[in-house]
């Protein structure tokens, strides 16, 4: 794919290169499901930095128009095939006209996408009423506590909720002191990584949370990705690689679902004691455990080598930027001596509500209502995909808590597959997205996560991923 | 002050030494203004570590009991004389009973106090009613919205809410799509610093934000401060030293309130181009010039050099975490390149309601309100400041703009002055507080930030402060 450079005028290569693509979409020159050159072949087919097409890359991705999918590239966004809108009469020209048509075309279509790879909410789970109320309450009761700057490590009145709160959820009782409330896990790993040596080396579960490894990759630390089966992470692989950090999910592993075991718990715990290396536990998906007895965090065992983290983006909703971690007391010591002078990070109104929202047992309530929500439906969906049509085609592999499954494929998939269903409106991502290192395993393995759709929605996804085994 | 350590049982030791020091207040065997020794002397003294030391006076400051003053140390809190609660029966100790006492008592004497350090607002100066309607509106109406997670560098509606507010008020249109959001101009500064390269200098301004030198100096990055003079930064300082950024204020220095002169602007510019370097400019208090023409900032003649940062903590409330910069080309694709699979760090719903703030006219009411209250509580101030009393002892510096001015005493001051006028609850920083090297300049000078105190309160704080210099 060639742009003529020469075309470009006074705009920086980027832009140029942007609205080439983006005047190729909207003519029909491109289609969707149409696969972009790398960013490494259009830069070498324009004389281009690789840089400048990322940068043109990502602003198409941030507009709709073309989608990322790690390690198969970019690719003309289903919902696109449209004309730009066109008016009648001179009128100045919008800011983004395009944009905005997109936008509305795109919230049209999105309802018609069946969307198999979204941690998101559905928008009914929402405590809309609640919320407001409380919001509203303390802008006209608490105006002295509104407007005051709230500290770095979160509001006082929060973190005795989050301790309270975890207390009679998770069974241990955090010191609120220690608790950091931050706007969301990727922060607070940052916070984490300041506080280690620069020689520390890092590590995560293969497969695991990409972001979070990209974050640790990009951090300056040596990093390592540790392989998982179905006992957790495998322990023996931490000795002797100078990790002094380690992300890790035991109660229900991200994204494969199981439980890390009770002596690998020992284990993890036994070598972080040894090497004075830290455990990050991200407790993120406990909340919803349909069946059996609750399992313990780690934290719950151990003080002093745990940090225990957690976020209400998955339990309120994701536009919610609030998640916490509790620092074992050396951290704690480094974290203060290091912070302490910083402003707080979450707005206090937002911590209030939420406090407030907490120790008034809405909270409480609105997991109980949303945990009966997604266990009906997970029913639903396993029913179907245990029984139907996609029982022939797929095998269903999860512990039944959480809200992610993992789909094995009966018969051999590769990548024709998932942009024959992204075609169809479905997406749905493959194992191998989650894995920093190529997995034999990860083959024909497929991550479902049904928390944002519907028993219909998902039996017509089943519907169209079964068609798409059979057209092979 | 030694204590004795064998007592403390299988608590932590900088537990034990807080509570040690909390029990000798509450007893009233430490008193309001005493002087706490240095936290090396304290180690010292008892024989344990400073972290462990700063550590427990950190938490004395969290709960108030007693105050950090930069370069004194650490002193009793001035409101804190009083008895602990006492109740009748026996009843379960609630988790932290003298703490909540503390905060009751503190509200009543925080009355009292007048606080000349503090650049907080007014309550009275919060659009309590319109943020609240707009939020109930948003809760209600944009549900679908409310409830998306925000894109990383800020919500489109934010961004171009922005852009057209620095367009109407700043004489600069940025580009929307280079705007970034986040929690606070310090969250701000460490994403500046990640796009550096690690040998890269970094460097403020002397005297100028403590804060933001705390966290360049705690980066990694060799950290430079550079003399102020009248006329801004003295740039030629600059050359040679390897730094690749420097946060600058050039509209308003920060404390002393100097604008940077037009050869000193193109001085700066000059340096950066050549050096490759980043000018990181901090537009704080550009808001409150009360008269003349507005100074424009740097940013609205240089779009590739100089990254544009303002917050909405200084006219709205230090409580809303919002603050945003604008990025040149080159650091946005960086930015981007860091960035954009990370999660946003302002909440979806604040972001919607500050953009319809701004966006329907609401900001720019405010602001005229604001500052029309600030125009009339300086003036009175200021007649204050040159008339009364206080010109006998004091000459007042300040260009008439912000919310800061300084006053310089006629006579010889020394630390006992700034203490006698906390044990009368006047609370006054001295220019040294905002120095990172010793200077002669700023001696017998003193920073009042007037924006939470009311003609009255500066009344009786003027007529302390005269009498403390005339006890002498």
């Amino acid at each position: 794919m060639i742009f003529n450079l020469q075309k470009k005028g006074d705009k920086p290569i980027y832009e140029y290169l942007y609205e080439s693509i983006r005047n190729d979409i909207i003519s029909g020159k491109l289609k969707s499901g149409d696969k972009l050159p790398s960013r490494r072949q259009m830069a070498l087919d324009n004389g281009i930095a690789e840089i400048t097409v990322a940068n043109a890359y990502a602003q198409l991705v941030t507009e709709g128009y073309i989608e990322s999918r790690e390690k198969s590239g970019y690719f003309v966004s289903p919902d696109i095939d449209i004309i730009p809108e066109t008016g009648t009469g001179a009128r100045k020209e919008p800011t983004c006209p395009v944009k905005r048509y997109l936008c509305k075309k795109k919230d049209q279509a999105a309802s018609s996408v069946i969307n198999l790879s979204n941690s998101g909410l559905p928008e009914e789970t929402f405590p809309f009423d609640t919320w407001s109320k409380l919001a509203r309450r303390i802008l006209s009761e608490d105006r002295g506590e509104c407007i005051k700057a709230p500290e770095v490590r979160g509001l006082a009145t929060l973190r005795e909720s989050i301790a309270g709160y975890l207390e009679s959820s998770r069974g241990f009782r955090p010191d609120p002191e220690r608790i950091i409330v931050g706007p969301g896990s990727e922060y607070l790993c940052n916070v984490l990584l300041t506080l280690l040596d620069s020689d520390a080396g890092v590590a995560l579960e293969d497969p695991g949370y990409r972001n979070i490894g990209r974050l640790f990759e990009g951090s300056g630390h040596k990093c390592f990705h540790i392989p998982v089966d179905e006992n957790g992470v495998i322990t023996s692989s931490l000795k002797g690689t100078g990790i002094k950090l380690i992300h890790v999910s035991p109660s229900h592993h991200f994204p494969l679902g199981c439980v890390m075991s009770a002596s690998r718990r020992a284990s993890i715990l036994a070598w972080a004691e040894e090497e004075k290396a830290w455990i990050a536990e991200d407790d993120y998906d406990s909340e919803f455990r349909f069946e059996g007895r609750p399992v313990p965090p780690i934290a719950s065992y151990d003080h002093a080598r745990v940090v225990y983290m957690n976020t209400f983006s998955r339990t309120l909703s994701p536009s919610i930027r609030i998640a916490y971690m509790v620092l074992p007391e050396e951290l704690y010591a480094k974290y203060m001596e290091k912070f302490m002078y910083q402003s707080g990070s979450v707005s206090t109104l937002e911590q209030l509500t939420l406090a407030s929202f907490i120790s008034d047992g809405f909270y409480e309530r609105h997991l109980n209502r949303v945990r009966n929500l997604y266990k009906k439906r997970k029913k639903a969906i396993f029913d179907i995909a245990l029984e139907g049509e996609l029982s022939e085609y797929f095998e269903l592999e999860g512990d039944g808590s959480g809200m992610t499954f993992i789909l094995k494929s009966r018969v051999h998939t590769d990548e024709s597959f998932v942009d024959n269903l992204r075609k169809q409106r479905v997406m749905l991502k493959p194992l191998s997205e989650y894995c920093f290192n190529e997995s034999e395993f990860a083959k024909d393995r497929f991550v479902v996560n049904f928390g944002s759709v519907t028993e219909e929605q998902f039996k017509k996804a089943a519907h169209v991923m079964c068609k798409a085994l059979r057209v092979k």
